[in-house]
């Protein structure tokens, strides 16, 4: 069942330790098939090392287990929650990396220095409010994805020019197209999270990029007026 | 003697290397055997790449050598004085890597700045007090034990819910139910340390995570309704 | 054609992973030949495990293709508008490493505080100034190249002397008497970059070396009068 | 000629780049027979991966070729001086390892924080004073070595209990009774500048060890009360 997604669900899960992203299980990837409407993801607190494409779990968007004999990523419920809100969004990853982590735990967002940031990420990295006691102690990894969800709303952020999130105290989420490019902006908001923290480390006053600067490194990778790469 | 702990201890002192943890001989973990009152301990000053398991030593609880033709670790009194006072440990580390020396050379506890920090240890990583000219000069290892017992019981601290401490101007303990586990809470010491030092440099007034998301993540990994992993 | 050029091309692009200064296309190397006035460089977004020697692209000094299947790197007009500029460049590098651009993002000139830094830029390096919006909007890639040679021609810098250039907001090119050599410069810029940061971190206002510190380091390995290395 | 100590100094020297101290050709590893007056020292500008033992280079106390194909060191009058003026020691190591470097840019003495240094470093590390504009236009590596001598003598500083120095706006050198132990001691010498450069980041009036703390450390690795390791 659904096995082009489960191999491709499980390549990105192997990519992240390889990219030196997680320590220990600190990290999941899932994918989605917006058809049949289900997502396959990492199984909880499995070691990387150990992990094989028939471990995956697939789960519908009742969070119901559809597939697999081991229990779902213990952040499922965030991964559905954004699926079912972002409908372009094909691939989603949780990691602790810790710049990305820095950023969160000191609840600023990742302002965007330069044109490393603007290839990926068209503006500032979000990083969300805290969630509330109450959200807390209620249904705690699908407020997670709420509080996402609302984030971008607030923001009037398109999840594909803006591919990720840190959330308040906790660690980065970031997504695409498919479970690698979700992992792909993994790895780049990990190394923006770097080169922005030697920047104010540099200068603790350091300005922004320029608008226009932004608007051309993004448009010059995404977009109909394309030019970056073979063009495919 | 102690085949299976003596193993165990062995597997452990090898993974400090292997997570990039030591620099030539700084680091040692032991095992205890509670029913016998023995530990099992590397010995001093021997490189990882040249230790092997028959070269562990055995110790009883008034640290003397019961099997074993090397010297302990020097910090050997350490360790016994965890395992007398901490009844429910099974494995203790000590190591100087770099983040959680940072920390306890500038005598502060390490803050719970969130999630990644929460998931392990419940609170802020303690840093002791300084020993006394008097401590140093006296039984030296031994009181250095005493001082952690002592800032444990002062805060009033589970040392499995806080499995670690920082030894001020010195660096990280950590311990777990077993070797292995040990060695799993000084890598996630160190990790956290990383993030936090990564937190304060990005804002140095960064708050603390709320008590209540301290709780959900803590929880959701430890005790009867834990519901993180595969339940084994 | 010019197989010599192209071998030296794709060992230059190579060694960039293999030093850890880049992650995913972020960099590339050209060369060039002054006879024929042709510029060797990487295609455009291609990943550096597949890239192979034929895929290299030949362009003209009108940045006119004139060999080779693929799109050249998007940031070919800066590389051609270098050559015919510093005609006594043979080599040009362009990669995002983190603490160069740590440096460009903070707008900072990099300055010399010491004998690593001296022994191959003779001076601080130059941070230039952000592109205006309209040099952005116009054509962007030639206008970079515009403004590091505008930047060189204010201050009056020998390009091999100073062999290389923080672009604000952006990251570094530097260059060499050949495509290695503009890789090594690569390599040190980044490493000088790292330890100007530690500098600062240590002392906000560390002083930069005496200008007679600089003339002994630069011109014992460079000039009639060199006498660092082999003499070859 | 030389062969067991040209041995060991070629052993010493290919520990730099193992030990991740050194990029490209930035380091070089001596040893001394004190017995004939003769230095083994590393040829200059030689790539680590294309040396051999046969390159190395012996010299006399007067700094005269003896047996060698090649030029030794650019630093060789360094390493001379001290050898004449050190008369315990019997390896000399100088690298560009990055943290060392940023205290010796920042003009700072490294604070001795905590046990990670006391056990090798009695008190702290030395930075030396700017060499004149003479003592550069001078014999400048002679004048190096000098000054570092000269910083030993004012401070009244035992070079085995004090195994390097940071010499100022360039790096360190380290030193001990071997070759190997010499490149020992800049391993450690790198990773207490490190800690020390996270220490003062976490709090940036972090104090000093207590001297007792220094006493007991060092004296329980070095001297007849020594109690560290196997006792050989």
């Amino acid at each position: 069942m659904l096995k082009d997604l489960r191999d491709a669900v499980y390549e990105a899960n192997m990519d992240l330790p390889k990219r030196g992203l997680v320590v220990y299980t600190w990290g999941n990837v899932s994918g989605v098939d917006r058809d049949k409407a289900l997502v396959v993801i990492k199984p909880s607190g499995v070691e990387y090392d150990e992990l094989k494409p028939e471990d995956l779990v697939i789960v519908d968007f009742d969070n119901k287990i559809v597939e697999g004999k081991m229990n779902p990523s213990s952040d499922t419920k965030t991964h559905v929650e954004l699926y079912k809100s972002f409908p372009t969004v094909g691939g989603i990853v949780h990691t602790h990396s810790p710049h990305a982590v820095g950023w969160a735990q000191a609840g600023r967002d990742i302002p965007c220095y330069g044109t490393t940031h603007a290839d990926y990420f068209y503006g500032p990295v979000p990083c969300t409010r805290n969630l509330t006691r109450e959200e807390v102690d209620g249904d705690y990894e699908l407020n997670t994805g709420k509080v996402i969800v609302a984030t971008f709303k607030e923001r009037n952020l398109d999840p594909l020019a803006v591919p990720g999130v840190i959330c308040r105290c906790h660690g980065p989420f970031t997504w695409g197209k498919s479970p690698a490019q979700a992992v792909y902006h993994a790895v780049v908001l990990e190394e923006m999270a770097k080169m922005a923290m030697y920047t104010i480390t540099i200068d603790p006053n350091a300005a922004e990029a320029p608008q226009y600067v932004l608007d051309k490194h993004y448009l010059r990778k995404h977009g109909p007026n394309a030019y970056y790469g073979q063009g495919n």
